[in-house]
């Protein structure tokens, strides 16, 4: 089993491991990530070490129907956004939530350092995510992914762009 | 969604929180473990931190036939014994053990710092461990747990005393 180092792991800019369509990327370009999990060959979750940068945001405001998420706090410091919300996070702290919790979550760094942080989410074959701060919707069925407006109407390729 | 704070868990001793029968547990006392999962209420992977004593081991050398494993050292340095050898683990780095994969691996201190790490696996419903090096045997059935001798003998009550 190789080991791994986490500074000789390809990082992939944050609006492209997420994938969200236009606008909605916007304020995810200020991270980088590197997946862990699929770096050991694991299937059945998710680890990836993220570097957030001042100004930037993890992801937009979201919760998963079918699975469970964690953060662990490496070094820096984050604001985590919920409902209730905002708690700020620094090393040696950590929040998770329960698959199918109607509690949206994300990070802001509004620190002037880059943030580190792992985040672990359990890979459901089928899952929805709920965006309750703007008009996206997310599903995977089979495989296959799929954002739509919250209507289900698609979004326009153009907006890709 | 509370904010955990790791120096604020109890700790769980290394041999209560992995249960072997003796004489197995011998060795697995010089490690302390708090359950960042649990706190969360997550139910789908567990995620512990773990601080693991000079000359103590995180367990007996074990592989899941149904859950992923992931490891990642946060301080201090471990040497992980794999069917293949030993690899030194220090900060930032990481291993990951598929499920089903007959590689018998855990971790030795033997420096002379406490080592501080994350470890997270899968919460399969039903579980075997195999453990090359001893005449161990684990099963998870229904949510009942038994540790048993390599040919299906239980062990013996007073053993455990």
């Amino acid at each position: 089993m190789p080991v791994i180092k986490i500074n000789e792991l390809p990082l992939i800019k944050g609006a492209d491991n997420i994938g969200y369509p236009a606008p909605h990327a916007k304020g995810c370009d200020l991270y980088e990530a590197a997946s862990l999990g699929e770096a050991a060959g694991l299937t059945q979750f998710g680890v990836s070490i993220e570097k957030l940068l001042p100004g930037g945001m993890s992801s937009q405001r979201h919760w998963h129907e079918n699975e469970d998420e964690f953060l662990y706090m490496l070094t820096g410091e984050v604001v985590l956004v919920e409902d209730d919300g905002e708690h700020t996070l620094t090393e040696g702290m950590a929040a998770g939530w329960k698959a199918n919790q109607p509690n949206g979550h994300h990070l802001i760094n509004r620190s002037d350092q880059p943030a580190f942080y792992l985040i672990i989410g359990t890979r459901a074959e089928n899952d929805t995510c709920h965006y309750p701060d703007i008009d996206l919707h997310y599903s995977r069925k089979n495989g296959e992914r799929q954002f739509t407006h919250k209507d289900g109407t698609p979004y326009e390729e153009e907006q890709n762009q």
